[in-house]
């Protein structure tokens, strides 16, 4: 099959032989794929993302040096049934996976050797945690469930009673689907901060009420957001120091929810955070449970995702891409796809 | 009036005029006074305090480098009521107050030159603020108010369930305060952590479950903390870098109360903290409501205070005090009282 290998930072595409079910699994062709930024990191930071990943144990599994075939935020459509298969859905049917193989240990699909991600023709999926997409929805955005789910994971573990004020620092495709699934949810004000104006409008396009370009004016001082009470943030930078910002910014009893990732260590001031007695929840992913309600927000138009992509690309324009990427004020999120 | 002064660090016992109450405030006699971990950090780490309580604009409000009466854990007795006053006690009646006089903007007792702490004969309160000493209760146990709230306010903080396995990290007049609280609240287990023998001692005493040396053995594998959920660390110590080891030690889920005040830069990991989706609650103080239930629980027997008191001093021994408070091996609060 036709794929893309990223090894020591470069794409390369490639012929690979095609995925071998193990039982239980199914070979699916991939139908679209995005690109995330986790992606741009692993190729960006080669070695820095191995070692962390190995180091943190958690779900940044990039754990080997060798070629791998990135990519796990798809949509593809059956092709195939391994062994012990139920067959549940027909061939040809439109599905979307949280990107793990059910195996002894559960392999992370998109960041092993063992499990090719989207950026190839073929991939295998659990038969277990495929969700067929509903009728009407297209593959585009049905590959955007689990960025969605990212989003929509966020915002529940931020317990939000209704009244909050929000504030979401970074409108990078995290940041934007927290604003999607705050929206989702009736929370207004959104505000929305990022020093890109492309990022800006994009965040006004997704449901933002308000947004800030820190460069300009802060956001902390926007009269909703210096309540004592209610105000939540949504980190989605992930830098050393956004955190401490935060504190600075914050109100007193202000909520914090960690989105962004920040691989490296981090420094703050905890007399800050004491004395506006301040919490900080951070998160991670996503349930399977609240991955395929996302799958069904996006197709009932619950979760307003129809301006998230901004291109799309075949193989052989992937590495390309990634360098597009890297500046925020050119493109959203791009969409890979085989057939291009 | 005798009084200690403490300037520039050094603890000097002087004779001072009386204070002078202004409207709605009350002169009390000090009858016994505690010494707080802050009242040392203030006198060892003079300018750092007086820097950092300038720089945070919070409750830690050394702001001046004059000379100044340290003492907030009191109790005392009503000597004489100011102008506009309700005289809604008798002379002679015993009281707490939380340390803090209601003047625009309010001033904080112990911490200000505008209002001498216990460690003098007298002090001025507020009449709205002043709390009788329940009947039986002595004045000793009375005094243990204000650092008893402190607990009992991170205790609330933490939204126990009841179901929950706790780690009380540090057992310091701080971390002694939260076991009390959690035993009240019917938590177990409540397990302690102290490099100091004579502190892991007084932490059975008050209630602990099990208690750990850090040197030896890690509490962080003790079985009921190793749940992927309802663990619950209280963090008394504030030392740079605690937050990180607790980050390394906890298991998915876990929540952290940040009660122990690390004055200087703190630095962590957020990408264990992510992996693990930790959350960090940071506290500071209590609520007036707090206060006087602790004066009450106190007074009920339902907090046993009766192991924290290990000494007492009178002025003359004040300094020689703080230096013995130095070494966790030799004593756990000690008393302050004006007549020693």
């Amino acid at each position: 099959m036709r794929a893309v290998t990223m090894e020591q930072g470069v794409l390369t595409p490639v012929d690979l032989p095609d995925p071998i079910p193990e039982k239980g699994e199914v070979i699916v062709r991939t139908l679209a794929c995005g690109i995330c930024g986790s992606d741009l990191h692993a190729a960006r930071h080669f070695d820095d993302f191995v070692r962390t990943s190995r180091e943190s144990g958690g779900a940044f599994k990039l754990t080997t040096f060798n070629p791998v075939v990135l990519g796990h935020e798809f949509c593809a459509e059956i092709v195939d049934y391994g062994p012990h298969t139920e067959h549940s859905l027909p061939v040809g049917a439109r599905v979307c996976s949280i990107p793990m193989l059910r195996r002894t240990p559960p392999v992370p699909i998109g960041y092993s050797e063992a499990a090719p991600g989207g950026f190839a023709e073929y991939m295998l999926l659990s038969e277990s945690l495929i969700s067929p997409v509903p009728g009407g929805l297209n593959a585009d955005l049905a590959a955007l469930t689990e960025p969605m789910a990212v989003g929509y994971h966020a915002v529940n573990k931020a317990n939000l009673r209704g009244s909050e004020a929000t504030l979401v620092i970074g409108c990078g495709p995290v940041g934007l689907a927290v604003i999607i699934a705050l929206k989702q949810r009736g929370i207004a004000p959104i505000v929305a901060a990022d020093y890109s104006s492309k990022r800006r409008e994009l965040a006004i396009k997704v449901g933002a009420d308000v947004v800030f370009d820190p460069e300009d004016k802060s956001a902390y001082t926007y009269a909703p957001l210096t309540k004592p009470q209610d105000v939540v943030y949504f980190e989605c930078v992930g830098v050393p120091g956004m955190l401490d910002e935060i504190f600075v910014g914050a109100p007193k009893n202000a909520r914090i929810v960690v989105v962004g990732i920040c691989i490296s260590m981090d420094h703050s001031r905890p007399l800050i955070a004491v004395n506006k007695e301040l919490s900080v929840q951070y998160v991670l992913g996503y349930t399977e449970e609240e991955f395929v309600q996302s799958l069904h927000h996006i197709s009932s138009g619950e979760f307003d995702v129809s301006q998230l992509v901004t291109d799309e690309t075949g193989f052989d324009g992937l590495a390309n891409a990634f360098k597009v990427l890297a500046n925020p004020e050119q493109q959203g999120k791009i969409l890979v796809k085989p057939e291009l």
